[in-house]
């Protein structure tokens, strides 16, 4: 756990959450193969494992009233420190009492370090030793962020997991590239934890880099495990390698992570992804899928995915899908969803999302009731052969 | 009340709406001064006059689920003929279950006759003693609407009150236009209530015309009162002519309607247009301001209205309206508001609508509380220096 030092540094409007978050341990319930279920424990609430974390980029998890966020059965969300630092701004977010109460979240959040949307979103990329210095997608202006910065802005926010600043190192990289990447990730992640240690704000999580290459990712874990986290992430992955090469690296990475700690799976992923990463060790998840798939009329359910513009849908006066808890699927047809696409109207994007939300924390509660069982092989044969049913 | 005549040319899907639909009732509990309060009795529900009606043109109130719209304390919404004639169409959603069923809105529904937007927003139209024949906006398909063929399709979306098919004179109009064009409306009344008898499926309300010529509103009225209606909209009006003329028709017209049946003035308006019509003795509102403004950042409060995007609020920790009893103040700051509309999240217009919906069905609440208390001047006094307050 952090330290207790000095909170000279913190901005006024944060010093009140700091005996608040200081609160985080990892408790695991059940082993099943190398799948685990249990919870983290934190001053904002409880987070089930393995979890899902809907994505709420902007202070929104995207046309979705956050109440329904929590009554999908989401326990913690994501934010992106990249779009929040633009847009309110850091300052003015900690000046409005923090991300939280911002958005009318009172439980945890998870923010990102900002690195990854930086140098994919940004314009003007500089990346060296101290930080990296770009324009912003949103009005040009110059911004530079360092991991010192990176740690300052989450804090601002209020982040109750805090993410190391790292570089995502590209797919595919030789091993040249992926060797000083993972390395400057290294450097970066010290500098993360000292930046850190200043206050006694929530967690932070270590990023585990290597790309494709074993040794690499070896020399990562051992490096972060020398500095010391709450967590470890594995970073680098879902860059477009596909779910093969994906499941190979995570047939090894998890293992070399600490048992005792959560694992999380940066940006992934679809259903399949999902219980095949949870399979091999990992606690925790994001992703824009369900939300992204809401607003294009794509959906997940138990029979595969759909998409609702489909004409055959036009007269379907069935569910969406009938296994399916969600209130969506309680109070609406298919011809109806179809209609609100066709019609180009804001209650399509607001349902779907809805849906797909339930339909990601439905199979995480399904993981953790088989894990809890010891059956999450069946489980996950039984989910996998229904969402191979022909996608449109 | 409609007779029970032969059912024999309905189709089988709405068969099953005949005995529900046919219970009808208005009644007056206060009259306080010109306004009056009460409540029209309904199978579906009862609904507390005066009512504001949201409009869910598409069979959806833009950017809010049913259950909200509810919540906000609406006891009616209006559905466009028009729009769903065209998609998803009448016999699709008769074969559907209905308007009701489709978008989940058990509550009552009104229905205009689609003849406004016919001819505001078809093109090519050809209007003729028969009907108006028109190329649909959506799919550039023709199509031909009659005061037959429009009862027939409210009746096959399954409307609770029914409105009669009409020529909405165009403002303004020369004498001669007005008088032609109401005689017009007035036989298009009588076949729509000829065909509106051929089954006893909810209400029909006459619409009076005649523009801003008294002589010819009364013969409108008288017109009607010989035909016979469940209730009479006054229509014609809210096209332009300003508030000052359109409260000197409502000075006279709605003494020309009989006072035991509900009156409806179609398509309005601002929250000082409700007060005046209500203190003219109008029951009855529908309009699309409180959710149209939702979408585009500008708030009704009590303190006049506010656009979101000014840069005044990007700091403003407090509600959007102090005094408004809805979800969205007890929950969000104004600052909150402001980034979601300058983010482009859809939630800013799901929040906003939300929020403008309350604070309309507020006033009526408002209103009807005031007139049972025989304080209804006073109450339209105070909230009209409120909202004379300087708007954005």
């Amino acid at each position: 756990m952090p330290s207790k030092t000095a909170i000279a540094s913190i901005p006024l409007a944060t010093v009140r959450y700091c005996g608040l978050m200081a609160e985080f341990s990892f408790h695991i319930h059940k082993t099943d193969g190398r799948a685990r279920t249990g919870e983290i424990r934190m001053a904002r609430g409880t987070i089930r494992t393995p979890a899902f974390m809907p994505v709420g980029t902007a202070a929104t998890v995207k046309a979705m009233k956050p109440d329904d966020v929590r009554a999908a059965g989401a326990d913690i969300i994501l934010g992106n420190t990249y779009h929040l630092m633009l847009r309110p701004g850091a300052e003015r977010m900690a000046r409005l009492g923090g991300l939280h109460r911002f958005m009318n979240w009172p439980h945890p959040i998870l923010t990102d370090s900002g690195g990854y949307q930086v140098m994919s979103l940004g314009a003007l990329v500089k990346m060296r030793e101290e930080g990296v210095s770009f324009q912003s997608h949103v009005d040009g202006a110059k911004h530079f962020v360092s991991p010192e910065r990176s740690i300052e802005i989450q804090r601002l926010l209020g982040s109750d997991i805090v993410m190391a600043f790292d570089e995502c190192t590209p797919f595919p990289a030789t091993r040249e590239r992926a060797e000083s990447s993972m390395r400057l990730s290294m450097r970066w992640a010290k500098r993360s934890r000292d930046e850190f240690l200043k206050s006694d704000q929530g967690a932070l999580f270590g990023i585990q880099q290597g790309s494709m290459f074993p040794d690499l990712r070896q020399e990562s874990a051992d490096k972060l495990q020398e500095i010391g986290f709450e967590g470890y992430a594995i970073g680098g992955l879902a860059v477009g390698e596909g779910q093969q090469a994906m499941f190979e690296v995570l047939d090894y990475a998890p293992g070399m992570l600490p048992a005792e700690k959560p694992r999380y799976l940066m940006g992934v992923g679809k259903p399949s992804d999902i219980i095949g990463a949870v399979m091999r060790g990992i606690d925790m998840f994001d992703c824009v899928l369900p939300t992204r798939s809401g607003r294009t009329a794509q959906a997940f359910t138990l029979g595969g995915t759909l998409n609702l513009r489909n004409a055959r849908h036009a007269e379907d006066s069935g569910p969406l899908d009938a296994g399916c808890p969600c209130p969506v699927c309680a109070s609406y047809s298919r011809a109806y969803l179809h209609h609100l696409f066709k019609a180009g109207e804001m209650l399509g994007a607001m349902l779907l999302t809805e849906h797909n939300i339930w339909h990601y924390q439905d199979l995480m509660r399904g993981l953790r009731d088989a894990i809890s069982k010891g059956k999450v092989e069946a489980f996950a044969r039984d989910r996998l052969s229904r969402y191979s049913a022909a996608a449109e």
